[in-house]
């Protein structure tokens, strides 16, 4: 863990972090933390700073901390997913958040099996812990907002506009076998300093073509991550960091 | 699963394919096959065709193949990679496989704990399924090669060369925070079109100065994934995304 995340109601006015017997266990079990220790902590959705462990014990660990307050900018991605397999969806939290996304966008489609929106893993309770663990991992504060959208149609002719202004839109298609299609490089050519980018991956066995030719019709620009069939966790992995790579080199910043 | 891959020992010279009872278990129940189903079927690094299943049972499934004797290319990309924990390698496996790597090369690291060489994840008998797992996925027939080395100065000095010759050579290095540091494209400018690639992965917490500096002095150019500090498996697809997606837009094919 490279940066210990509290919430902000852990954190009292002058820089005291109390955190419970189960917030606290990762420093207590796997840091070993004893009073004197200094490790990195940050705040959701605010900034970062230094800790210094006061008091270990059965009921908890106590910090003192100073925090900067300037909040690290929202990653400049946003990730539009068809409902993957529930232990598929659990796996690929942390990455999501670890990698940046500012949103996650869960979505059906036809391929997408009607149970799988009941699942543990589309529950905040549980993801939520999930999105910090990614976070703690790539040191950022920023946890991206999600959202599930039971109808595929109504999500993309009349919410995504509002959830997504001004975004440069791509989806991930698996290829026809030939390696061509659109880099990710090349849709996001001359993309603004300020823009943002929507990056859709569709559910295995992909997007069917209603709902292809939907999101096309809606400023969706196809884009190949290969000849290979990717599963939904390597394709997400890949198109996040093509997106975040292509941001960076075109100046920027991802 | 997208194509089905079958040992070369299963295919007689008429192309009939036999699978046991547990190598027809994915076809059997997830599948549903019957007689008369039509599935994409390949020979581990062999040529890829299909099959019609002509019987199933409880003894296994047989299938009459047409398999066209033409092996696809070798993935241009090599893996250099610190042994992760345990389970960390044992999910590794298919997104490796999947992506499309020739050679995975393990070894140890400073930060590497000793005992994870012993773990199950590092047998063949562990691995090979979960490699032709993710070869399955991306519908490819090449088995990557494996190979374990528990001494770091000796693999990059004495042993690199012979088991990589001539490969760009490339290294993964956690960020300073300010996100600078070569592209992974910049690296690969001018790449030729039968030139390989070495791509290094160190362990969770990074290289440490004196194996930065052997594989600095070994050819192997430092590159950014960016500013946030990946895992080690959201670090390798990544690197491997993005390697493949230079090689593809050099024109020379990923």
């Amino acid at each position: 863990m490279n940066l210990i995340l509290v919430e902000p109601s852990n954190v009292d006015a002058d820089g005291t972090v109390r955190l419970s017997a189960a917030q606290g266990e990762h420093l207590r079990t796997v840091l070993n933390v004893a009073p004197g220790a200094v490790v990195r902590v940050g705040v959701i959705d605010g900034g970062v700073g230094i800790g210094t462990v006061t008091s270990v014990s059965d009921a908890g660990v106590e910090l003192r901390c100073t925090i900067v307050p300037a909040v690290p900018a929202r990653p400049r991605v946003d990730l539009l997913l068809a409902v993957p397999r529930p232990k598929v969806t659990r796996r690929l939290w942390p990455h999501v958040a670890a990698l940046g996304v500012g949103r996650v966008i869960l979505t059906n489609a036809w391929k997408v099996e009607g149970d799988y929106f009941g699942c543990h893993a589309l529950r905040e309770e549980v993801y939520r812990p999930l999105l910090i663990e990614g976070l703690q991992q790539a040191k950022d504060t920023r946890l991206p907002t999600v959202s599930i959208h039971r109808r595929f149609k109504v999500l993309v002719e009349d919410d995504l506009d509002r959830l997504c202004p001004g975004t440069r839109r791509i989806v991930a298609h698996p290829g026809d076998g030939t390696g061509r299609g659109s880099s990710v490089a090349s849709a996001l050519a001359g993309i603004g300093p300020a823009e943002r980018v929507l990056a859709a991956v569709g559910p295995e066995g992909g997007w069917n073509d209603f709902e292809l030719a939907l999101l096309e019709a809606h400023g969706f620009g196809r884009v190949s991550l290969g000849p290979r069939t990717l599963a939904t966790t390597t394709a997400c992995v890949a198109l996040l960091a093509l997106v975040h790579d292509a941001l960076r080199r075109s100046g920027a910043g991802g």
